[in-house]
């Protein structure tokens, strides 16, 4: 029966996270499909081309790569793996979607001083820099305080909730900058009198937007659920003082990769894992946000 | 030592929960501000008058009331209320912010007929209408299953995390399009040329964009934290089936008000009203989104 219902746990999580990957790799297509098909394509001469870098770099750095950052240590066949080599993936991944937000920010202030269209005047533009203002900041603090081996655990666990809360909290601000985005650009490419005769491009880059929805919906879901939370460390529990450690907050294992772990009883949301979860969550240590 | 981290913590709620009412009442009263010192006041006569009741009435039913509705189970106070009253004034409010959100959008849809303006073309119409149909399934759904004494405590307790997560969600949607709402607006009614000088009107409405933002951030913290939970009831308890009932699905006590409750022992956050939160976490049935 148990053993069942974690079956049927497993395939849904998979059905959510195969439908998360499709919306946002759809979403990618959808914002090249835009600016190939309906604007100036890509280029970096300071004209229209390099504008469309930056909705083609935010939608596949600041939206599909930091969701996907988001759910990494959620991915049952990773729970081998060891965590440190789970967090590089997850400060990896946060820093390929930060440099592409940044290199996206640079198109827009490039294109608008060669066409003298003064900058930061908009709320998109102001919500947008302060989430990669946020962004960076939080990037940096995760890896000072859980990547590097220095901050002492009660600070990591301390910590933790406001990481977890903070990332949440960036990720649909970003959403919320990229819908604003798309109103922009529509008003200003078409101007309103064209959009509101619901013109093929308005209706496309409408429904490239309620993809973004989806995905952030489909992530936020993913991330919130606390029986699909990474197991903490076997190893890493022996270490602990009485009360365990939270998430992110295990002395790091010996293992560095997948290569040298049992995968034998690699199991979705095993009874072990779920009763070590559940002693943390008395703890109160582990957010479940 | 649990007194006094207990007290800060009852302390750090109260000084979020000010805030949060203090940027939600400001949020409202730059609606007002807005449309009456830069715009066409308000009215209903088929103009930008007509028009004005969108913001002002999104700003202070979907965004204010929306979101006090959504931590109204916390605030400590009400703990030795019964469930049953809660419930009520939960619903009540979000019943309130529904009215409110479909007068809102009566005015828009009247101002664009009588302008011979089409409806709903814009990703602002798109996101903001399916906000409002979802709302009002959620409304629907809630009433049904967790008010009325009708639905079985297995279907309550499966569905109440699905509840929490979609009024989570509907509520950042809500605000994600009150965004695209502004931006939209200021375009129409500044145009971009005005627009990017940063008028007064522009500064101004951005910071209410800003201020809703934050208030929305604040409102998420509240309703994330595990152990700002309200403690499931003492009385209901007895009813229940062994591993207790989850957050939403006890049986509803003999109190109809709080006015016959013992308010003697109130306490925020009591170790014997923590250990029954975990009970129930050990139990995998209270949400902990």
């Amino acid at each position: 029966m148990r053993g069942a219902r974690n079956m049927e746990d497993y395939g849904l999580f998979l059905a959510l996270l195969g439908s998360a990957l499709l919306v946002g790799f759809v979403s990618v297509v959808f914002s090249l499909v835009w600016v190939f098909s309906y604007r100036e394509g890509l280029g970096w001469d300071g004209g229209s081309a390099e504008f469309n870098w930056h909705p083609v770099l935010i939608v596949t750095g600041f939206v599909f790569i930091q969701g996907i950052a988001i759910i990494v240590y959620r991915l049952p066949w990773t729970w081998k793996c060891s965590k440190l080599l789970m967090k590089l993936i997850h400060a990896g991944l946060n820093t390929i979607a930060m440099i592409l937000a940044i290199v996206s920010m640079v198109a827009v202030f490039d294109y608008h001083n060669a066409r003298r269209i003064p900058n930061m005047y908009s709320l998109h533009s102001w919500i947008g820099l302060t989430a990669v203002i946020f962004y960076s900041l939080q990037l940096f603090l995760g890896f000072a305080i859980f990547l590097l081996p220095f901050a002492p655990v009660p600070l990591r666990a301390a910590l933790m909730p406001i990481h977890v809360y903070s990332g949440l909290l960036i990720f649909v601000t970003v959403i919320a900058s990229a819908l604003m985005g798309i109103t922009e650009k529509l008003l200003f490419a078409l101007n309103s009198t064209v959009y509101s005769t619901s013109p093929p491009e308005g209706i496309f880059v409408n429904c490239l937007g309620l993809l973004i929805v989806i995905f952030g919906a489909l992530i936020l879901w993913m991330a919130s659920r606390p029986h699909w939370k990474r197991p903490p460390e076997e190893n890493a529990k022996v270490q602990q003082p009485i009360g365990g450690a939270p998430e992110g907050v295990e002395a790091e294992s010996t293992m560095t990769d997948c290569s040298n772990a049992d995968k034998s009883d690699v199991g979705f949301n095993s009874e072990a894992a779920r009763k070590r979860n559940f002693k943390l969550d008395e703890a109160g240590q582990r957010s479940t946000m």
